[in-house]
Formats: structure tokens, C-alpha cells, sequence
């Protein structure tokens, strides 16, 4: 498999992204595409002493999609830059997968516009799994999609059941609303009607929706994929992540209070690494766009190398899961 | 002050808070009226030697506004119910404050229809603290209004201005606008006209407007103000809540894990035991809903007796806060 790689799109440049290809290339072997500045990316291969690695093809692009441009900017302004020549590759078959760390919502418009969606999907939705007391739940949409309609949502609790099945091999993934209660009757307009919908194809065996999560229940694992407008799902997300760094630092400060606690600190140190891990977003790296008619991995801006190799590591899953064909088999028209 | 309780309200009957409120009237003095079944209120009075305290005047009522009912129930079908006896006493002037552990959308109706919102504004919104690494930010609305017009988001983060400056005594109040990402474009039409509105109002020197807040940043403190519509916000109360819990009882677990570790849970329970209490929305207790003209106060639903005083001591520190004469004079017609 070759797997191209926006080199740019992370927050320093070429360097993280690159370590992150190196340690995947020696870790899961595949090929790739780094797509980026060749001056860049050649200073850290030399480092790394894999300078002439003929798995590891560049792309030399000078211009880079920012945090701070229009999210057309891949299509229209940007079309030379990283991002917009490593989806222009994927759309026309010359690699299996696309991974970029860039900006969401131009990867979101670049994907969608240069690589397209599944014939029958309305929007693409970004895909994170949110870590919990259990395995982790697959969170639809987490950003992509401010504004939705109950049919964006209705797909969304498709695609991820799909998801959750292909990729995380979970049997009859427990599908859930994200709602503001648990009765039927809450929510918005949108998510009563989403509600329905859901209840619906419930009643007619197509997936198997457990009804709506309230956020006191999500940590729980009570379901396998949370169905939200991205602007909720967004919201979501990061208060967890928030939550969860809060009372981390808060456990640490407990523990070096006094020459006692440290000790007490020392004692429950294995205990709180594999918290820590179990939380840790760089294990997890990235999250796809679904509906998408190819693997588009959006790895977190924030993407240090080790979370950059595990955004590539879900790219190769993601495309060895046969989500996608199972999304347009089910979905597309 | 009287301050007249809701009795029924609350998940078992009269038994919580009855004995909130005689738990209030030991640790506050004021008078109580306590609205709900006789019997019931008369038996934990007597329990608790307080039968015959004429600080303690009880009204018979026999209906009781369940969480199943229609939120019109109050002022339809269970006009005699406890909840809305209540509020009809507070809107004749037969006492100063109501609170109640009922329905959320039944009081809100109830106080909204009975007791009337504050001349020109247009929704009345559940104002609850949450904890935070600070002192804990004033969130508006945690779940009244589902669906919110900038309008509606704007006169909320006036309320929450003035509420966090005569209720909390924070001079000049960080307000922050909840959303998806810090720039001002983001979030949905709403959120984007609201954050040009809170803008301007800034920039007249009316409210203190720190920008928009994401989920991530709001257990560091970073505001003393969130505004929110009410599914988003009862999101991310209901996620704090959630995540918070969760990493208690994980970390309860690593402590309990073997011998040793129990050592260590004996070294930082003084700890342990300081951060549970920052977190315990029972010493909260309530939320006011900002914008009805008279003082009523949502205890929680789950409220056990000493949430049900904390939400009593609310109510007389609202109702004495004089932010609801601020608010009037600000936003009032």
C-alpha cells in the first residue's frame, strides 16, 4: 500500500510529520508519498539516516495550507500547496490514502471537492474515537459539519455503525444521539426528528440504535458511536479532552504535595501511566473523514511524531477495513 | 425572608427535602413554607423534632408535577400540584424565593407563566456554577431554551454578567461565548451573529467579552461567563459532570488496586477528599433561572437533603444579591 503524506499541515512544519513517516515505514512497512518541502524533509531523513529510502518518495510543493486560510484554499488560492497536491495524487489512484495534520476545514473542502464523496452521502464527517471506561466510542461528526439536518445525521449513524463494524470489529455496534435527555422528545428540532429517523430503522433491523446519550454517560462506554452535529460533537470532544488533562494535573499535584504523598505518587505510578495512556490521544492519532470515496486521515494539528505514525497507522486500517465500499454498498447511490 | 419550598419535587418524595429545609432554618434562620403532602412533611418534621416550629408553616397539597409530565403541566392539568402552589404564592408576594428539584421544563414554564419573566426579556435560562480549577464559571443556559436566537445569547450573557457580579462579587466578569474553535467565524449563524453582537457590546464598554471558549479550556477557568444555548450547555454540564465522576472512581480504583497502593490512598486522601468537595455539585446545590422577575431556584433533581439546603441558601443569597433589580434595569422595558 502507498500512503501519501501532507508533510505541512503540522504545526512545525516538516519535522514532526517526517519522524512520524520514519517511525511508520519501520514499524508497519507500506510505502509512502511525503508531499511537503523537499529541503525540509530531506534535513530530517538525513538525521534519521534514511535519506535514500526508495519507500519513502518526495514530493516537493512550496506552498502550504495555514490554520488561518479560507478552507477553499486547497481549490482555489492553494492548489500548488501540500495538502491540495497530496489529494489531487489520491483522486487520481496514485496512492491508496491520504494523511494530513492541516487544517480541518480545508482537508474537509479539499477531500470533498478534489477526491469527492461516496455518490449519496451529503456531507463527509471527521470521525475520532473517543477514549472511555471501555474500548472507546466512535464519535460522527466531530467538526466537520456545524450546521446538519436530520438526514446528515441519519447518514452519520450509518456510516459510523459501518465504522465501528469494519474498522473496530465491533458485532452490532450500540449506536446513540448525543441529546440533551434521554426521552425522545429532547432535543432541537433536528435531533427529535433525527430521533425518529433512528428509531425507525431500528424498528426495521438496520442498525441497532440504543437511543439518546446524555454526557454524563458518554466516559461509560454505554455506546459504541455517538451521533452529533460537529458543532456539538467538537464541543464534546474537546471537554473531555479538557476534563480529562484537568484532573490528570490535579491527580499529579495530590500526589507532590508533600515528601509523603510523592511517595504515595511512586506506588500508584504504573496505575497512572496506563490511565494516562488509555487517554493519551496521540495512541489513537487521527480520525478519517467519512463518506469520503477514498481514505483521507486527518491527524491532530497539534500531531507530535508518534501521533502522526498512529494517524498513518488508522489510515492503513482504515483502508485494509473496507469501510468505504461497505459505506457506498449500504448508502450510495 | 420566606423563602416557599417545592417539597414534591425531588426523586423520593418529602423525605430529602424536608430535612433540607429543616437543615437550612438550623444553619440560616429565615421562615420556610413548605409546599407538598402533609403527611409526609409532618412525619420527617416529627423525626427530626420540629413539629411544632413556627418558622416551618406547611401547605397541604396533594398533586404532584412528576418528570414524565407535559412542561404546561403547572399551568394546565396540575394547577393544585406542589410546584405550581408554589409559584402562584411567590407571584401573590406570600413569600420571597422558590425552590424546587422538579421538572427543569415544567418550573421554567411554571415560573414563566406564574411568576413572569422581567419586562423585555425574551427567555428566562437555568444558570448553574461550574467547577472549574478556579472558583467555577456561571453557564447560561444549561438546558431551559434548546433552540436560542443571538438574541436570546446576547440578553443571557448579560444576565450572566450581572449575575456573576452581584451573586459571585467578580468585578468586571470574563464573558465567553462557547464554540467549536476561537475564531470568530466559527460555530453556526448563531454563534457567529452573537459574537459579532457580544463584540460591539464589548467594544461600548456594556459587557467584558474575553471571545469564544472551547471545551477544552473551560476547567482551566479561563472565564467567569459561558454563554451557551440550552442543549449545548446541558452538554457540557452533563460531560464535566460525566468525565469528572469517571476519573474519581478510576483513580479510586488504582488506589484500591493492591496492598501497597491502599497505603497510598491512605497518604492522599486529605487530598482526595479536597477535590471531590471542589467538585460536588451538592455543595452547589441549584441554579437560579435568570430573567423571571421573582428569585426561583432548580435544585438538582437528584438532590439529596444537604443539595436541597444548598439550593435554599442559593435562593437567599440570589434574592438578596439584588440582580434581578440589576438585570431590570439593564435589559428591562
Amino acid at each position: 500500500m502507498k500512503i501519501i503524506l501532507d508533510m505541512m499541515g503540522s504545526d512545525d512544519g516538516a519535522k514532526a510529520t517526517t519522524e512520524g513517516a520514519v517511525m511508520a515505514l519501520r514499524e508497519y512497512g507500506e510505502e509512502y508519498v511525503l508531499v511537503g518541502d523537499e529541503k525540509q524533509i530531506k534535513a530530517v531523513l538525513r538525521e534519521l539516516g534514511e535519506e535514500n529510502n526508495p519507500k519513502l518518495q518526495i514530493v516537493h510543493t512550496d506552498e502550504v495550507v495555514t490554520m488561518e486560510d479560507d478552507p477553499n484554499a486547497p481549490v482555489r488560492t492553494k492548489k500548488n500547496s501540500s495538502m491540495a497536491v497530496a489529494l489531487s495524487m489520491l483522486a487520481k489512484g496514485e496512492g491508496d490514502a491520504v494523511v494530513s495534520a492541516g487544517s480541518t476545514g480545508a482537508f474537509l473542502t479539499g477531500a470533498t471537492l478534489i477526491v469527492k464523496r461516496i455518490r449519496g452521502i451529503r456531507r463527509a464527517a471527521l470521525t475520532p474515537i473517543v477514549p472511555n471506561a471501555k474500548s472507546g466510542s466512535v464519535l460522527i461528526d466531530c467538526g466537520a459539519n456545524v450546521e446538519c439536518t436530520s438526514e446528515n445525521l441519519y447518514q452519520f449513524a450509518f456510516m459510523g455503525s459501518l465504522y465501528a463494524e469494519h474498522y473496530m470489529g465491533i458485532n452490532k455496534p450500540r449506536i446513540a444521539l448525543i441529546n440533551n435527555g434521554a426521552e425522545e422528545t429532547k432535543g432541537t428540532e433536528v435531533y427529535v426528528e433525527t430521533h425518529k429517523l433512528l428509531k425507525e430503522a431500528h424498528n426495521n433491523g438496520e442498525i441497532n440504535f440504543v437511543g439518546n446519550v446524555e454526557g454524563r454517560d458518554v466516559p461509560q462506554g454505554v455506546c459504541d458511536v455517538i451521533v452529533a452535529d460537529g458543532f456539538t460533537g467538537n464541543i464534546l470532544l474537546k471537554t473531555i479532552e479538557g476534563v480529562a488533562m484537568f484532573f490528570m494535573n490535579e491527580f499529579k499535584a495530590i500526589l507532590n504535595e508533600t515528601m509523603l504523598t510523592k511517595v504515595a505518587g511512586a506506588i500508584v505510578k504504573p496505575g497512572m501511566r496506563a490511565l494516562k495512556h488509555r487517554m493519551d490521544y496521540t495512541e489513537i492519532g487521527g480520525a478519517p473523514l467519512l463518506g469520503i470515496s477514498k481514505p483521507c486521515v486527518k491527524a491532530h494539528g497539534s500531531s507530535n511524531a508518534k501521533a502522526f505514525k498512529s494517524a498513518i497507522k488508522q489510515a492503513i486500517l482504515y483502508a485494509n477495513s473496507g469501510t468505504i465500499e461497505k459505506i457506498a454498498e449500504k448508502l450510495g447511490k
